[in-house]
């Protein structure tokens, strides 16, 4: 790592609010996602997701553009070994993302594209400020954005990915809401605070049952439905067992807040 | 059963119109799907459908609110045992709708949250009420909604499921149609006629051939694209084969109304 | 093949614009699917895909209507072993429009049902003129279509795959744009110039990483995330390594235009 630059990533927990932040911090080079980097934002996911005050992380980025994907710099006159470490970084980044028990919001200004815009498809939630743009251009620059299409595909659908890949072309922030691949569009101006609201929202339920939900989702989109239901009535069934569980309940027909056991 | 509360559950086949209908008749607890709630439905929709002349199922509900979800004085201080019995009666009921040979519609006014919430996803077509509201609030009360993620998650895709899922917040009816997870958005007045209309289109159909295709569609579905074109083949062609796909045929080519052999 | 009636599809390969054209050309029919047109296809979409200047394909059709679906009067009186060649003839032009290696984009005017829906929603991307309609109202001859709704439910979901099959109605193409059956919808003046210049812009990509993506497209789409994930790392790190993928990147670097090696 060379020394005369910032860090690629910044980690900063926010006790009193819950939220574990995660910036991309190198907004002269539109924060690049580098094997380096890649690997900075993996370790900064574990290591937000190890505090005991992180109830939900938000990655968000400084400057102007939320991330311009790759660097294209380590991918030119490589070997094949080297090009899949780069690749094989990258699908870990974004597995971790879903594998962290904290959901994952991504607070998005300016430009994601290529893998900055599978970082966002990969983010459990997406708030987007109006003027973000996102897209997956590899097509025109030779690499065709296939890792990105995995997350993309399942978070847009078949026709609009396709338009995407194939053309290159970015969508705005509210075709992106349309088509379900962020949740809320946003004023610039208040990006972070309609962020830190959603985050709030998830930081008052029992952190126990969000992890539950979190992990639980991943595995049954995954199945055939009925295998799916065979999973998830087990797994409501001993959610329903634990102590949060019982005490929401009980609050909920006594008519009173529930309080939680804590983390 | 107690005894001093109506039924759970009514049916009633209306032979004129073709349409089974099956009333959540608890208005003033908000309709709880208590397990034998649950299994009232499910038994319900058994008998409707044994009826000969039931061609389309309806699922409405009684007073202001379609469902509530759960009766959550059932699942604090319970047995492990006794929750999976609640979870397993709820999936057979699920199932059910999607098992029955007849069409089920669901016909929505009011709040729609958690296990009801599943129930209007899991229908084939749902008309919504414009002042219908749609939920997966379990996470505010400690038990995450892992069922109702089942059928709300391949109805909305990833992202919409997970705000739902994860903030326990509602949406309103334009954005369940907006999002895919109810077909129609009508007149609170006109919920009961626009679903009979919608209802009259699929008992003018012949009804050999809505089974076909009912139990066609979630038996492709769950299959990777190649073995389903290579399952739908045969179905559509042994369809083709059938008395009434032949009548079918010959009328529309001598531009004369079909007559449908009945069951 | 009846020799007194123009041939059923035309193709030609536009070696200026790249442009490989497949004419759906019995207007005065409505150009219907018969089990011979099914053949032609294919086989059009095999030889232009097979042309050194084609990079991507067009299929459009002359005449008020794209396409009414299957010959109906193939199907009637006929064994079941007919039956069968014609939906095993129809299921490998559907799967041939997915398997050549250059995008196929699908033109349409006027109705597109039953099968020629299921051609539209084959393809990788669609533009449609304003007047379009497109539906599957094989349930109101008695014939599900339950071939079609391999592709349409993968294109539209569930919920409205469900409406136009169990209604047989059709939609307009503002609803396709919307339900992602279509990308564009464009004035019905503009729908070849509209159809011509999104081709162009697959066009002016590298060939090769066009076909890499493709392929990589409809392989990662069937699998679970992590196996989808998995098989794309090790596509995109091969990519990367292909001439045109290097001269693109350093093209780019350069702030340049990058000249691809052509096929």
């Amino acid at each position: 790592m060379r020394t005369d630059q910032p860090a690629a990533v910044l980690i900063a927990v926010d006790e009193a609010s819950g939220i574990g932040l995660l910036t991309l911090n190198r907004p002269d080079q539109r924060n690049p996602l580098s094997a380096a980097a890649m690997r900075e934002v993996t370790m900064g996911l574990r290591a937000l997701s190890a505090e005991s005050t992180t109830r939900v992380i938000v990655i968000r980025a400084e400057g102007p553009v939320f991330s311009a994907g790759h660097d294209l710099r380590e991918m030119i006159g490589r070997t094949l070994e080297d090009e899949r470490v780069i690749f094989d970084t990258c699908t870990e980044m974004m597995q971790t993302v879903q594998s962290v028990p904290q959901p994952v919001i991504a607070s998005v200004q300016g430009a994601a594209v290529a893998a900055g815009c599978q970082l966002v498809a990969s983010c459990d939630l997406a708030v987007a400020s109006s003027d973000a743009v996102f897209g997956t251009p590899g097509v025109k620059i030779g690499l065709f954005c296939s890792t990105p299409m995995v997350a993309l595909s399942r978070a847009v659908g078949r026709k609009r990915a396709m338009q995407m890949l194939l053309t290159g072309e970015t969508i705005d922030a509210e075709t992106a809401a349309d088509w379900g691949l962020v949740n809320f569009v946003v004023d610039p101006a208040a990006l972070e605070t309609e962020t830190a609201a959603l985050a709030a929202k998830i930081v008052s339920a029992s952190p126990a049952t969000v992890r539950i939900g979190k992990e639980a989702f991943y595995r049954q989109i995954e199945l055939p439905q009925e295998q799916a239901y065979e999973a998830m009535a087990e797994t409501m069934a001993t959610n329903a067992m634990i102590c949060d569980a019982q005490e929401g309940m009980t609050a909920f027909v006594e008519k009173r807040r529930p309080v939680w056991q804590g983390r």
